[in-house]
């Protein structure tokens, strides 16, 4: 299969994160985090986002949300989220299971929620008989390829914190985020009030790298035995470590999302050119979302794999990555052009 | 305490169902359902809906709801309900702790759900990155003290039997939507394609008095072992299985249900006497919600406790019960009248 | 079904207890707790076990355990305890499913651990692998019929606040160990060092009659939630509370316990007369336990039924209630004399 | 660091796993397993096991054992296991969070469990208040270096199946049990009436090796969404898949297992020369237990870092591994008698 727009995930690894894994091969390391990799890259978390963040590497996504989400709540507690979110609609009841909580989603045009339709959920504390709202879930950049100002994400960690809730953030495309805010990781998350951070690697060229990061030491005082707990301790965590080394160093991710999101930039602009198609979001990170003629799907997808996200208006999701080439997108747009001609 | 228009929860025990716990507290009897009060009962819900119905008598209204999802569920399910729904809004999380599933409230004005905000979530079946749909629960009457129509029954069953999907029917007035549909329970339940039932007797003159009833008897194969690890098996049993027999006795359920229904429309009458109050629901059963003047509120509840069911728009929910009198409505209507003027 | 030995669940309600339910069943009170007879009975466990006792009335005796238990643990602790307990034997796994903890039973011979079995499993401490050992848990009187002396729970507390844990005890029979032990129940329980305590009254006459208390206020301060989202929250809670009030007018509890504990040691006596019967533990409560030939059982359960403990030796467990008679024991002795002549 | 004897999961990868990584770099696949190298991998096992076997990919030992319980269980089940089972010591209660049931640890004292003791606990079927036994779990090789005989799990599996239940083998060890044993996987895992097999390859040269193998379909018929909900799904499965490739090709699994466990007979063999050090454990597969002098312990540590297995009777774990070379081996018991001296 060549490469395509289906998804961030389905590219590879970058040769630099393949490389480091291969220097950590050598001889024995404790496991389970207590090695100097592990150490090392931990150390890099803490230059980015300050000393007392505390940092625990998880094997995918979903892991980092749940440890994360679980790690502030009691299942008596409610988190809400835009109805698009990953915790929503992408980990097959993942958070309600394993912390017990209700998630309340809300309607989102652009996959952004906003203090106004939250408030309308910030009810019922100190009712028994209502699930206590104790976290707003936000994912940056949002599963629409949409980014928020950090205005935005302050005005909601206001809301979450004057109601003593938490602010958690879904970062699997936060390099994404960060290279179209043209802004560190840090000023757009701790610095606008983010309490719990999933930093996500994996969709940006690494073979394996999540991240759970709580920016008050308090609210990891458990966290080790929770990451356990949720099957997400990796004994050879060397390898994980291994790969953030590689991530942080010369700002590689940097590199890697800078070319992602300018891949989407060229693709949008190729698709604008397209009168039959609608582009239907901002395109803020490396997705483009559209709708489409129904008779373009079949015969693109025999060429180039992409998802239908929403069958009822035929819209679909094209994603880059950090190895989708100029060419991939010419040719992608040609082959769309001549399939409606 | 006087009486008043909180709750019909806030009502005692109607004298004739005391009195069947009093003629049952003679000698020993085995534990656990294993007695002839409960049998009897259990065939008199036999009676009334079929003899292949499963009934499972259970401590109260959330049990009797967690209980009937838990048995047609897997922990990567999902439930479709209204957002004012009891087990989204009233149940502090339990359904989502005990069954691991996700909740999926649907917008709505009068606390009924409609085939096509259903449909929108009909989705991602065999798609294992999402919780799959399971059942539509719908409560009736609705919290918000309307009563579905057998028709509307019918087409959200269609549409969930279609998605090989359950439909759970919360009944914690079902005695007052009988009353108000001058149905029998079977014809409006069972008999429009309702799968699960919470039977509920509490809030219309028992003194605990929820079950749960199974339309196929394959979905409560497991559901005894379910009862006890959710903590809701009884072990003097034969004091839950007395009040129903008193319940359907001479069908003390329905005289109890349509006194409540009239005095709920004697308060409607009375109430929009007043100009100052805006009734905002149909008044199908034994609530009256409104929205009032601010200055109402205060004064009245010193009289007459009550909720306010939405502060944002001073919504107020006032229930009648077995034993509202006529006085009682009068007063209250007088008093309002008084406070506004 | 005539009286008989199998449970001192299968015995009634005392006309007592009825009598101030009835009482309590006038006009409307407010739900959930929020009424006189709530609060006057909490008052009376106030009394009795001091002013900073939290209390809380719960629907049945595993809901108790599991309310209590979910109080003062995070899913990644575990619950050591005799693996005779109710919590590990006889809740179907309600304990594991509510709290997420693991359960250790310890070897018994008569239904009591030691510090000496307990020390074994205090290990793995801040070892993220492991289960966090936060409860040891016992029942008293056991589910043997035995009782624990003040210093043996003194020791065991001890060990339990040595290791930052919390001592549970499930007092499913706390009246029939109090009188055991002539002694009130807060000098063999709060004052020993217990934590947490299940306070059964079902077994001992009343209708339903449980409660679950903290001994520091702030093991409560999240348990209205817990008791809710665990379904145990009564709605019509005043005739919990009006039940209490009359167990504790006139020491009731303790006339019916006085009772019981009689009755079994009269049946102890009398079954002692029998060459063929073996009594295996020390009658302390209201319970004998015994091995049986084998032809003694199905004859005697036609006319008393009960309940075989342990088929592989033909253990048998005989238990007498507030209402056992002087009679029905001679008769149950005579009858087991007949049938083994 | 150097290398040591403290756990087979801090060796690193075998090159020819890592270059088997290398290798399925190229290009973009679809995520979640679809791609070629997985479909492969599975084929791979599928020779192995049997053309029904269905094979899951998951993240690490703790996530394919409890994938594979939560397949095969409802949460009012219970798991039969050893007391030194790793679902039972080592895995955070994460069985117990995530399937609801009840664990029941047998004494054991070579890490084996019997018949015998098994069937001490196949009680309370069809009885409600009981979690219903659903499941043995074994491990093999066990946590204690010792290996079941064909003839040991047959009689296991006989004894599950005639009670309805299921044999679950916990193979983080596989290899080096199957290369003790002389025999292909299939002959002592389904071969021998195991259900359920956790096929573990990260201790033994693989990064990140795990699998869940069931030998019934319809038990596998749900474990899709469950493996997504116990976040065990890897988004870019190829490299999973990948290392299996390298792991089965050439039966490189054999060559590393064959030597790890030459490596623990070669340190038998050596301690056994050492008076002081009584070997507490049969060596049948990669492990070495013994109890040592107290003060062998810490200066042995600086040199060679290894756990302290039983600190009340100063037993050690030494755990060889793919890696482990003759030299070391000599080294350290000739370390060993130095400090001994």
């Amino acid at each position: 299969m060549e490469k395509g727009f289906a998804s961030d995930n389905n590219a590879g690894i970058h040769p630099d994160i393949l490389k480091a894994i291969e220097k950590a091969n050598k001889g024995h390391v404790i496991g389970y985090g207590d090695d100097s990799y592990t150490q090392k890259a931990i150390q890099l978390f803490k230059n980015e986002f300050g000393k007392s963040t505390e940092v625990f590497f998880v094997f995918n996504g979903t892991g980092a949300n749940v440890v994360g989400l679980s790690s502030a709540t009691q299942s008596y507690n409610s988190v809400i989220c835009a109805g698009t979110a990953h915790i929503q609609e992408d980990e097959c009841g993942a958070p309600e299971k394993f912390t017990g909580c209700k998630l309340i989603p809300l309607p989102t045009e652009n996959g952004k929620i906003t203090p106004d339709e939250i408030s309308k959920h910030l009810a019922g504390f100190d009712f028994e008989h209502h699930s206590q709202p104790k976290i707003i879930s936000i994912s940056q950049a949002t599963e629409l390829g949409t980014v928020y100002q950090p205005d935005e994400i302050k005005a909601i960690a206001r809301l979450a914190h004057e109601h003593e809730m938490y602010l958690h953030l879904d970062g699997a495309r936060l390099a994404n985020a960060a290279v179209s805010l043209h802004l560190p990781f840090k000023s757009f998350t701790k610095d606008c009030g983010v309490d719990i951070l999933s930093f996500g690697g994996t969709k940006n060229g690494m073979m394996m790298g999540e991240a759970v990061l709580f920016f008050h030491p308090e609210l990891a005082k458990n966290t080790k035995y929770i990451r356990k707990q949720s099957m997400q301790l990796y004994s050879k965590m060397r390898f994980a470590g291994a790969q953030f080394l590689a991530y942080f160093e010369n700002s590689l991710w940097k590199e890697l999302a800078t070319h992602a999101n300018k891949m989407a930039k060229l693709l949008e602009r190729e698709i604008r050119k397209i009168p039959e198609i609608r582009i239907t979001q901002q395109v803020d990170a490396n997705g483009v979302f559209a709708i489409v003629p129904k008779r373009l799907i079949a015969p693109l997808q025999e060429k180039y794999f992409f998802y239908v996200w929403d069958e009822k208006q035929m819209e679909v999701r094209w994603m880059t990555s950090f190895d989708t080439t100029e060419e991939e997108v010419y040719d992608f747009a040609d082959t769309i052009k001549q399939i409606l001609r």
